[in-house]
């Protein structure tokens, strides 16, 4: 480069680093900001009560003049999920190939934001102007159709993300990884890469999809009884394996479950399914078939309490039973923190006298991910011999593992940086360093409520979900300093309350006396009483218990 | 047998089937009952506040007279947990080998119930006789020495209990699996076999234990630095292969975590841990210590909060810090729910620049299970021979995978019995039947509380940590039916209430509106105006927040 640059690339994420979730990744050159998906994540453990999280993002809002889109890679949650939200703060256009949008525009109209909302349709061959940075894209393989990888070329260089991908050489839908246009922008020059670290810690190479549409027809062929397929609603590619074996085993097909419901409609609407004209029927028809004419394809493969599969393990499904003898796929593996969710599940199909066939005893692959493994991670490397590179889409751990795998194929360790959300690289003239930190961090959505549940309503929920609450009211008289009313002690969640009588009166008796001594030595501030109650009872309930219930003590004057 | 039996002979789990944890076999003949183990688990994720669950012993209080004898096969939590309680209400012989006793010992020194419990010490070649049963044992292989399988000799037959078991053919300790004493017992004939189910999903052989061994000293070999080692605190076999590695690397060791302390000593103390003397150094010295020459042996292989490995992920032990090049294995695989504690603890050890050596990345075995897999449970099943089988320790679908590879084995499916808890088996001259339930469940402990917590407190602490909780008081006049004081209402988990003030104060008026409406049109009973302000409340917040906390109405009266 041999004129200089007045201004800086910027590159950084709101989401998707140090955590798996809520993808958002921004590339800022001077006045032009382009921002990378917008996704949701679920609830941590201890984010108790919490629908869903988002990434904050202030930055964008503060700089809402400069933002000239969004760019979505593909449509599954953790990249489109947040959008709604958003494009409530922030009215720009959203890029998207065609499923994509579709499965977006789902999301706006429930949210009332179909309107105002800019779409633009883009395929891999598109090329998108935004201010002085060039977007263009090529075809990647995932467990969603349609997906594409991203080219951001800036006055600095190209700066491209993966988005999600796997390297599938015999994909479902015969639409190959884009090899030839990837190898062509790395002969161009890659200044910086950031690429999906999700199975970073997975040696070898990930299996192909099409493995699974064969093990599926093995066991419909096998199966003297009906099949009941459980898999994630997005993964169109299995589906369309689900009813290319129920068309080889002359099976019909129902859908249940109100996700895989609405993705079958769009999806074979918009062409990226193919249904046999007459394979699908109504859950209510499945009762006149012959079991072994019938695949049942079904939400569930997470164990979530609601879903169809797990409704119907405990024959609670308004519609369909699971029978003695029938089959049950659980075509997933559990994603952390719902192992035992999904285990339970398929007790309760043993019980019902189902052969489940799940992850550890699937005698063969009957799920492969949609991430590539540690082979494939270097094949990108290598495709794009980007000069700086930055690990995305994964926990601290795995992004240290794709770090480790670039420094094996050649990338420099100074030139491979490790952000946390809100850390920014700033590239100059050819040269990145660490620059300043961004406003970052999540937005808690609990209900209507988008960030109001914040770090002491967790803490308090938390208190709450341990040992419980007690509430001890008292009415005083303001002129003599008298009690007029109660204690009155009240306890939710801390002891079955009917076997803890004496517990609780001896409470009552303590409150009493404690009121009672300090408003005869002339202490009647609220807060002193208050503070002295607390201190008085949760000893005395520690002592007796050892539990810590929360204490509310609330005072009345009359 | 030629003369008929009277007397029935009874088998049943009070614990460990159906679930992993508070393991407790009950087998009675006649007026004789044996216990086998007396294990407490973890609560599940629903059981807030929960510390620890045991099995509902009802069954054996009510025939306290006709219990000869708890029987423990290993000193797993899971094994001997839940003594202290049952002693408490049940005072009957202990037996158990000798590291075994010594572990349990320092629990009931904790629950001061050593001096009055009667503990007896036995080996594998004793032969206790209780009542009518006689009991013998054969030694197993397993995570932590010195366990065993039971024999029990009835009137009606044989029946075997494993206890946990793999066939470990080159065992650390030189302690080899009685083959030639089950094949022995098999000979004489088992009416009924209770097996281990744990890994019956696990196709093949579980690896010897001595595996680990090599790896772990391989990589103190290579590593420049400190190394520490996580792993169980109870499995000897791994502690003593830690010392050996670090003998054979001429590095010092000093241990972390109070469980891991207890367990070193005791276990030396009885002569099941080898430490060449002057290896063991004080946390404190580290510090002066070549960072090569040391190992550090910590708990913590679970992300337990409070653990001694987590505290030096997040920089808070107070005596060793974790530096930069140090290497840190984590010798344990993460029990179903710990996931994300585990990957969270190595997150944290990667930020501070260790070299973690943990589950997926671990390019060989630093831990091997203790439990063994199929073709060890089609051995065990085949030295026994049994008539009837009941696979037991391990949820349903693990129990369900046992029965299968029984029938492989050639036994009867009319033969075996998958049991609930409190289900039992009942045998009457040769001929098994399922008999009439006993009464079992789970007993939880909060505290100090053993039971008082039930399924009201428990709803009640899920709904506090969803949504929260307001309490609204009021004070009113008793003769005039007026409002004297209030309503205040008060929140906890619910809105971050500074932020919230609009609609709280909206939440008052609304509240005040309606018991001024009831009062005026005479409706005074507190009951109805509880109700009726709940309702009121309960929507208005649900319309304008779309969360539903608890409403505590709370009448106050002078």
């Amino acid at each position: 480069m041999s004129k200089k640059n007045q201004d800086k690339l910027l590159i950084f994420a709101l989401g998707g680093v140090g955590e798996i979730g809520k993808n958002m990744y921004v590339v800022q050159y001077g006045n032009d900001i382009v921002v990378v998906d917008s996704g949701l994540k679920f609830p941590e453990e201890d984010m108790l009560g919490v629908d869903i999280v988002i990434p904050d993002i202030t930055y964008l809002t503060e700089n809402r003049d400069k933002v000239r889109g969004i760019l979505i890679t593909h449509g599954h949650e953790d990249h489109i999920g947040g959008l709604p939200y958003v494009l409530k703060n922030l009215n720009v256009p959203v890029y998207g190939t065609k499923l994509t949008l579709g499965l977006i525009e789902v999301k706006l109209k429930e949210a009332g934001l179909l309107g105002e909302t800019k779409r633009i349709l883009i395929n891999p061959d598109s090329v998108v102007q935004l201010g002085s940075i060039k977007a263009s894209f090529f075809r990647t393989n995932h467990s969603i159709p349609d997906s594409v990888g991203v080219c951001l070329d800036t006055p600095e260089g190209a700066v491209v993300l993966t988005g999600d991908f796997k390297f599938d050489h015999t994909p479902v839908n015969g639409q190959f990884a884009d090899l030839q246009r990837m190898a062509e922008i790395g002969a161009r020059g890659v200044l910086a890469l950031l690429s999906d670290s999700t199975n970073a810690e997975r040696p070898g190479f990930t299996p192909s999809e099409s493995k699974v549409g064969q093990e599926l027809e093995d066991i419909f062929r096998k199966a003297k009884q009906r099949v009941v397929v459980a898999t994630f609603a997005s993964n169109v590619h299995r589906i369309q394996q689900v009813i290319n074996a129920a068309m080889a085993t002359k099976r019909k097909l129902t859908v249940i479950g109100r996700s895989m419901v609405n993705v079958v409609s769009i999806a074979s609407e918009l062409g990226y399914l193919h249904i046999p004209e007459g394979m699908l029927i109504e859950p209510e028809e499945v009762g006149k078939m012959a079991a072994d004419r019938v695949v049942i394809l079904s939400t569930g493969s997470q164990g979530e309490p609601m879903s169809a599969l797990t409704r119907m393990a405990r024959s609670a499904h308004k519609k369909l039973d699971i029978l003695p003898g029938d089959t049950v796929i659980i075509a997933a593996t559990p994603i952390p923190g719902n192992e035992r969710f999904v285990g339970r599940t398929v007790d309760e199909l043993f019980r019902l006298g189902a052969n489940v066939i799940y992850g550890p005893t699937a005698s063969s692959n009957v799920h492969v991910s949609g991430h590539g493994s540690q082979e494939e991670l270097k094949l990108m490397l290598n495709l794009m011999k980007p000069k700086y590179f930055i690990p995305v889409h994964g926990e601290y751990r795995m992004l240290r593992q794709h770090a480790l795998l670039a420094e094996s194929v050649g990338i420099e360790r100074e030139n491979i940086f490790l952000l946390d959300i809100g850390d920014t690289v700033e590239i100059q003239n050819g040269v990145a360093r660490k620059g300043n930190k961004v406003p970052s961090g999540s937005v808690l959505i609990d209900g209507l409520g988008v960030g109001d549940v914040g770090n002491i309503v967790l803490r308090d929920r938390k208190l709450l979900s341990q040992d419980g609450i007690l509430v001890v009211v008292v009415t005083l008289s303001k002129q003599e300093g008298t009690i007029l009313s109660g204690p009155d002690i009240i306890s939710r969640g801390f002891v079955y309350v009917r076997e803890s009588e004496g517990l609780l009166e001896e409470a009552t008796r303590l409150v009493t006396q404690t009121l009672n001594k300090l408003m005869s030595d002339n202490v009647n501030e609220w807060a002193s009483l208050k503070t002295n109650v607390k201190d008085v009872l949760g000893r005395f309930l520690y002592e007796q218990t050892r539990r810590r219930p929360m204490i509310l003590p609330i005072i009345m004057e009359v």
